[in-house]
């Protein structure tokens, strides 16, 4: 038997070993955003570094101005190096009315389908995905003694919470934590069968608007029409956003952003993404973006702007004749490929002051601003991953864009120059930050695998 | 010396007994919106019940399902009649801790620029405006022992509170309360030289409209362009809602709205409205409304549209990067003329429903429903009452329009068929439903005065 073989015959053998770890891990009540919970970010900390130890990792919870960072070495092997990140933190469980049990009381249940589950906060976000390359990794140390490549594990506990002091910790951190390739877990399949790398991450330019017009609310039948309401002046702005076509009207908004390379397109169509399933799921049925686009390619590859919120006036039961004094919106813009996020905000100041009257004045507070972040999928490590993959899902797995941004994968590419493989097990409907949130036993289980045998081909020669 | 002499000067000598009585009544706290209050409503109508019979009118507090009304009359003298109301109901007093003092301890103050005011809660809305015709009343009959017209009073208790059992009141006392004029002392001066009576009421048609996209709150990373978002649609709406020249596009709108009348319009220019001083106090200076009209328009005889609240997703601290289920608005227009609110209210709907995709859904939610009303300035008893007023105020009355609603007005026209002299003497920094509410001590000394001219005036010969 070869020794990949060996290890994952280990890991289906020990598998009840490793859930009873990761229950441990779940009940433990690591909240980042929520200081009652400190201690229990702390213990949770040195839970791992005492597990990591256990395999042979050189491993230590280090001090930051929030919760610890754990950082764990095992440099017995020879070759490129990888850097794990994960995070041991978790979102808040409120509103605890919504979960059918305790959150943290994980416990294994079927569903009507036969689905097994795991079910609690944190299997999916994160600790089910970290426990199993964890596990993955003691595996390989069990049956052989040894990691196929030269490894750091690196685990954030303030990922739900902002994560203000990892960008600071990497950078003062890094020649310990640079290596040549970075492996995040923190994604979701593309489907329950199909595995996938998502290998383009669109960045974020966040804007709040507050327009102010009088500097007192005004009873609108003694003021009404004569005096400026900023309801009215909001709704032109965010309506004048968007064109007939769906298309953002900022000057240079659409700069830096090409047609989809060829073989990606290819790749993609060949995915056959129900576009009404997507929408179907959420209740509705008409794609609400670019005129021309297919919806793919909206949520993965084209830039969006979104109201995430708006407000102004009387919002209360019944009805309140007022004109506001103030009138306020929380705008977010999606970006990809080369748009530049800071020339984005720019224009986007001139296009509102531009659409506020002479005798109201508007305030900009920013919110995150981040470029855009795609891989070369031809790199070695990506088709040693891919191949890894699609070898334990026997379905051939996929390079996938993300809708959403992972921060830290722009912090590794930023401080350490690092390509990152983004490769989870995840699934759309696991709740993650919502009531009874869960995670699939056969994420679990073939996630560990999957580990074992990417662990196992990023150590061999790119070419046999 | 004329008996209308004798009666003014009589006022003169009384005023300290009348500030007395008046304090009587301010302390009871007949807050009608808070049941908590409902033993001091009823205290405050038996009160006047009480000391209405002291002047010799037929009074009696009339129970309702809510606060009771009070009713009263002197039919002694002949001749065209009268029907005064007022509401003997306050506004709550929230937040306290923005009153300089006890509001229900009123007490007499000297501003920093000699004028002596009233404060507390009621003295300007509505106690004060109402006993200052109590007292004319009053000292008519000490002086010569009837009063000039036939009289009836009216006194309702839950005009801050909605007002529901005010209509269906009158229409069954319909008979009992007919008069050939209606008198409400429930408005403001010009200012605070110049006397006025408020002869066109604005109309309303309130409306909130809920847009329905996906069937729950989606992350806009994952969702963002494809789902279509309520706040966007929302927004278009109310932008759509005007055009460039500030003119309502609904269709139909305008109908019914003809060009101020030439005399009218001669006696507003006239008055010396000072545009930039309006918007000036409340730290404006661009009039927005229709382009060619000026401010007094807007506020007096144009019809409005306003966006009173609006909202939809995340609206606390920080950035949530979600797309709403839903986003409401909730928006009023004021009428004019012949305005029709049902036929406006199915423009907007139609409007409305169609900017809405097909995949979401609007509710609509009715709030309120008036035509504007106006009274002929020709009639005998307008002109009667702007030469007592002038003859007070030592300077010419003014017929003018009112941006607010008195709901009560269109009651009495409808259920009772009566015109209605709008004659009050607040001023506008009274601070009604605000801390600190104030009434000038000369708007109660020379309103009690105005009172006795007005029904001097009212009883004798149109043509002496």
């Amino acid at each position: 038997m070869s020794d990949l073989n060996a290890v994952l015959a280990h890991v289906d053998a020990d598998l009840d070993a490793a859930l009873a770890r990761l229950f441990v891990v779940l009940r433990i009540k690591s909240i980042s955003t929520d200081p009652a919970y400190a201690a229990e970010c702390q213990a949770c900390a040195d839970w791992h570094v005492e597990d990591l130890r256990g395999i042979g990792f050189d491993a230590s919870a280090r001090a930051t101005p929030g919760h610890p960072i754990v950082v764990a070495h095992d440099r017995s092997a020879k070759g490129a190096s990888a850097l794990f990140y994960g995070h041991y933190d978790v979102q808040p469980v409120d509103p605890l009315e919504l979960w059918d049990a305790d959150p943290f009381d994980p416990r294994i249940e079927t569903l009507a389908d036969g689905t097994r589950i795991l079910r609690g906060r944190g299997t999916a976000d994160d600790k089910g995905q970290l426990m199993a390359f964890v596990e993955a990794c003691r595996a390989w140390k069990a049956v052989t003694g040894r990691l196929p490549i030269p490894m750091t594990i690196l685990l954030e506990g303030e990922e739900e919470s902002g994560g203000v002091n990892l960008p600071p910790f990497l950078k003062s951190h890094a020649d310990e934590l640079r290596a040549d390739i970075g492996l995040i877990c923190d994604t979701n399949m593309w489907d329950a069968k199909t595995p996938a790398i998502v290998t383009m991450l669109r960045g974020l330019c966040g804007e709040e608007i507050i327009i102010h017009a009088a500097d007192r609310d005004l009873h609108s039948g003694f003021y009404g029409s004569a005096a400026a309401n900023p309801n009215r002046i909001l709704a032109r702005i965010i309506s004048d956003l968007h064109d007939a076509d769906g298309r953002v009207t900022l000057a240079g908004f659409y700069d830096g952003v090409p047609e989809l390379p060829e073989a990606l397109r290819t790749q993609w169509d060949s995915l056959g993404f129900d576009a009404k399933a997507f929408l179907g799921a959420v209740g509705l049925s008409v794609p609400a973006g670019e005129t021309g686009r297919s919806v793919l390619e909206m949520v993965w590859s084209r830039p969006t702007c979104e109201i995430n919120g708006m407000g102004g006036g009387y919002q209360g039961a019944g009805f309140k004749t007022v004109i506001p004094a103030m009138a306020s919106a929380k705008i977010s813009f999606r970006l990809v490929f080369d748009q530049d996020p800071h020339k984005i905000r720019a224009a986007f100041r001139a296009f509102v002051r531009a659409r506020v009257p002479a005798d109201c004045r508007v305030e900009f507070l920013e919110h995150g601003s981040g470029q855009a972040i795609g891989f070369p999928i031809d790199a070695p490590a990506f088709g040693k991953a891919r191949d890894a993959l699609t070898a334990e899902w026997g379905k051939p797995a996929v390079f996938i864009g993300g809708g959403g941004s992972i921060p830290v994968t722009h912090e590794l590419k930023k401080a350490l120059g690092m390509d990152v493989v983004l490769a989870g097990f995840g699934l759309d409907d696991d709740r993650i930050h919502s009531p009874n949130e869960k995670y699939n036993l056969e994420s679990f289980h073939r996630g560990i695998r999957s580990w074992v045998r990417i662990l196992d081909a990023l150590g061999r020669d790119a070419t046999p």
